[in-house]
């Protein structure tokens, strides 16, 4: 029963849910309602696929986040980001339009499910920290641009192709003297209207004596504000015949009951896609329900998460829907709006599944020009290069990861951008670990404490060399340290003791165990003694568990200053004095 | 003329060159010649080229690299693992025997060489460590017991295929019935003879009076033993006409100017396996060169090594030959023998050239079945399953890396198997410090030293809380640090002073910077101090040029001990202190 708790966090909430709760939960889900209804067709449209699939990853994975989800104002479907890494994955083994292509978003949507619902089955909720904030925000804002670039098509009225930035602003320019002019009259007003929505209206209702929250609500409704006067406009001038692009026909129904393919060759192409839109999708979602729940005090668990989004993608997957996570702008509508538990999200999906039944003949003449619009509009505001300049003043390798991230999702694509991040931002930490920084330290006067001899007015005593290792002593770096040490013993004929400062040392593998057993056995050569001072708790209980201390020529010291005391006996040979380890566990 | 110099270490060694070194090279060029010709045949046939492709790789590379290599012993040629993986790789892309085969195996040298001379220039000498010890063992181990399995069809007399462990078991069983009786017994004879020679010709020819070193060459000699022996048995018994496999006619030739392919569909098939290649061969070659260098004293460069492995890989591809790296077995020899500067490495390539030009008929009637076991006594040398064990007791991320290696070479083949276990340690470093040991310090009575609470008997003070972390702080453990220390906070309220003790903290990155502000926000938002203290020179530089210590709602310390004394008077309010900063640099 525990167990079940754990996996359902509905049966948490679910047992103390309160009428004010509910009324609460029912006016956040006719806000957040209203607000999607263009949303998710937008997306589909970013998607490369039919408005009605955008409306379907709308209803089931809300179902079921709601019962498995740890967030309670998070609300789940189609995103931008998201979106645009499914056309791009979906684009590389199918036609767009055709029957593969739906079928190959379906099957993205079922690979995503399950590899989101493993992670969280052996709790790797962890690997969401392998990317670096730097290289999110690298990579958010090229994604911005490139989704921003490939709706100007729908704004001009032209075919374009292309999933980086140089394809599609070719595409764009060879196409340009295509543009349809009634389409471009329509997409730049949706766009201008949009922006001063954003700019404009909220304080204009502030002065106005509209409460704020209200202002809020509404300036994030704008979109819903030019769907109408557009859709209204093609109607009534009947600018469709004047082949303005419209959505046209979307089936009145509930989501219907689809199957992806389990073909192994398609599984394979879209394998890594699908890992790459997990990671992205989970660490959008955590990010956003991580951020809301510490503004009333709630715990995410990241693992759980995984799961609740897991169970979204594979209902999207079986509902006739696409890739989902957890949306920005749409949970913080939910949450301004006042959504208590993740009922709110369920009574979202029964207003999305009304919409899909009843009001889908009322979007026959909405312009797809007003769609791109409020995607454009949405995207640019995600968009930041300051995250260069912020890390250039800070970190170089900060800097080069984002760089990187964002010219190679730029110019290469998605998938290309946040896989070339996450590796060379890790690559950039292992090869800073694998020069670790080697101080040589001394006394500062008057203390027990000790410091780099390089920074500090400090004192040392000749035969003692007292070397601080920023660093943990791993595979990466082990031979680093052997060499230095070998460095430092050739320039230095009167060396007696080498002190070993651990106090930075939070692991020593068995790579670097070995190392050390090595820099022993040609320091006893040599008639100098090697100790140890400040090894932590973790590290000298895995030493104890091998030969190596009843090796070790010399001893091991609770403090630096210790080792400083024992060893001042100047000249005296390391193995004319007691064995004994000095322990300091 | 210094940059020349830098990249022609013979500039260096040649110009002292003396008569004695000259004497001394020419010995164990004699001495390595008699051993490298039969296992230079053996090494080609297991990589399944022909004979006289293992003649080839040994003459040009041995040249290149003692003009481009820094080691003074390293004796650069076919060497077992080296050949597995090229059979491994080659049999991908080509059937054995064919002209393909060949071409290919020579592509594979020269993607292999250009990468190694590409990273060389790029001074990225520091990949090498990439490769934890354990993993580099057990794929050695796992290796040689592939190899020894692989070669049991020579022994057997039978044919059979496949690359793994399990392909190779079922497909011997299978053929076990059709074992050729003469080829089993010159096999095992052959066998049972090195197992001897390697085990008890040495003690025997000590007892007789021979010298410690003759004995030891005459051991190595034992190959050459066994091929004369076996070649004449099968000469003067016509046992060639009964099906016994010899090697057959081999060209007499110099090396042959050869082209590899420059097909890109060939090197796209073939660039992953060559950067394995590679990354293998440069790390057994670095080892061995190391291990000898230290004997003289001497220092090798790990970037000038991978320009000289480059080139003797580059001269393999187009001279006939196939990857080449530097041996073990063959450089201790030459180094047992005395050789004093690469020219050693000279002559050798001068001896095998006679060879090929005058010996190679000898070797008609050789049976494959001896070059088997020589490679089988060889490589078994290499088995040892004890890391296993020794792993097991120190670490169990190291043994979980070990074990992933051994098991996936076995059963997945040589490139799965070091994919793996790179890719595992690396996981696992990073898994290790995404949740880094935080302990709570007090002082240690008597000293000015802190240690962690829950393992010494230390002095704290109520409302101070004091944390060493004991990790750099970066990306992947940046959110675990935030949640640990707002947990901690839920849980005390009277905590008036948090004081991060950053001894272990050897950077700070821009996600954690981004973290630490987060923290310092919600601290102040709670009326608690932030503190930092040990704060290492590079760090402190780092935080120098952000906003974040004018933020910081505390000081920074330079010792724990200035922290404890400052804040001793509990209750004041860290708004209410000034808020000047000690600086520590």
């Amino acid at each position: 029963m525990k167990l079940i708790a754990q996996y359902l966090p509905i049966l948490d909430w679910g047992r103390g849910y309160s009428r004010s709760a509910l009324s609460n939960d029912l006016v956040a889900a006719v806000i957040v309602t209203i607000m999607l209804i263009p949303q998710s067709l937008a997306y589909a449209l970013l998607a490369g696929l039919p408005p009605e699939a955008g409306i379907y990853a709308s209803i089931f994975p809300i179902l079921l986040y709601a019962i498995f989800g740890t967030s309670r104002a998070l609300a789940v479907g189609p995103v931008a980001v998201v979106s645009l890494m499914t056309a791009a994955a979906v684009g590389q083994v199918a036609e767009q339009g055709s029957m593969g292509y739906a079928l190959a978003a379906l099957t993205l949507a079922m690979l995503s499910g399950a590899l989101l619902l493993v992670m969280g089955l052996l709790r790797l909720g962890f690997v969401a920290n392998f990317l670096s904030h730097p290289v999110i925000a690298g990579f958010i804002t090229a994604s911005g641009v490139l989704i921003a670039a490939s709706q100007l098509k729908h704004i001009l009225g032209v075919e374009i192709e292309g999933h980086t930035l140089i394809e599609i602003g070719g595409s764009l320019l060879s196409r340009l003297p295509e543009a349809h002019l009634e389409t471009v009259a329509i997409g730049i007003a949706a766009m201008a209207f949009l922006f001063w929505v954003r700019k404009g209206l909220k304080p204009l209702l502030v002065r106005l004596g509209t409460p704020r929250v209200l202002a809020e609500i509404l300036t994030k409704a704008g979109p819903v504000g030019a769907v109408v006067a557009t859709t209204l406009l093609v109607w009534a001038l009947g600018l469709e015949e004047r082949r303005v692009a419209i959505v046209g026909s979307v089936p009145q129904s509930l989501p219907p009951l689809t199957t992806p393919s389990f073909s192994p060759d398609l599984i394979g192409a879209l394998l890594l896609p699908a890992m790459l839109i997990s990671l992205i999708g989970f660490v959008e979602s955590i990010s956003v329900a991580q951020t809301l729940a510490a503004k009333k005090r709630e715990r995410i668990d990241p693992d759980q998460e995984l799961i609740g989004l897991g169970a979204a993608n594979l209902g999207a997957a079986f509902t006739g829907g696409y890739p989902v996570t957890g949306g920005f702008a749409r949970s913080v509508v939910n949450f301004d709006a006042g959504a208590e538990t993740p009922a709110a999200g369920a009574f979202t999906a029964v207003g999305l599944a009304i919409a899909a039944v009843a009001l889908t003949p009322l979007v026959f003449f909405l312009p797809k020009a007003t769609l791109a619009a409020t995607i454009i509009v949405a995207v640019l505001s995600l968009v930041d290069f300051s995250i260069l300049t912020r890390t250039w003043t800070y970190s170089k390798a900060d800097f080069s990861a984002v760089s990187v991230t964002i010219l190679l999702t730029l110019g290469g694509g998605v998938e290309a951008g946040v896989s070339a991040g996450v590796i060379l931002s890790l690559l950039l930490h292992l090869y800073k670990t694998s020069r670790p920084h080697v101080a040589e330290v001394g006394l500062v006067p008057g203390t027990q404490h000790f410091r780099n001899i390089q920074r500090h007015e400090v004192e040392t005593r000749p035969g003692l060399l007292s070397l601080r290792v920023d660093e943990s002593l791993y595979f990466v770096n082990a031979r680093f340290l052997e060499e230095f040490i070998l460095d430092r013993l050739a320039r230095d004929d009167g060396l007696r003791h080498v002190v070993l400062m651990c106090s930075a040392v939070n692991e020593i593998d068995y790579s670097a165990l070995e190392t050390l057993e090595a820099i022993n056995a040609r320091l006893k050569e040599q008639g100098v003694g090697l100790h140890l001072s400040e090894v932590k708790g973790p590290v000298m209980d895995r030493l104890k568990a091998t030969h190596f201390l009843d090796d070790l020529n010399g001893r091991v010291f609770l403090s630096q200053f210790d080792a400083w005391s024992a060893l001042r006996r100047e000249g005296s040979r390391p193995d004319q004095q007691p064995p004994s380890t000095h322990d300091p566990t």
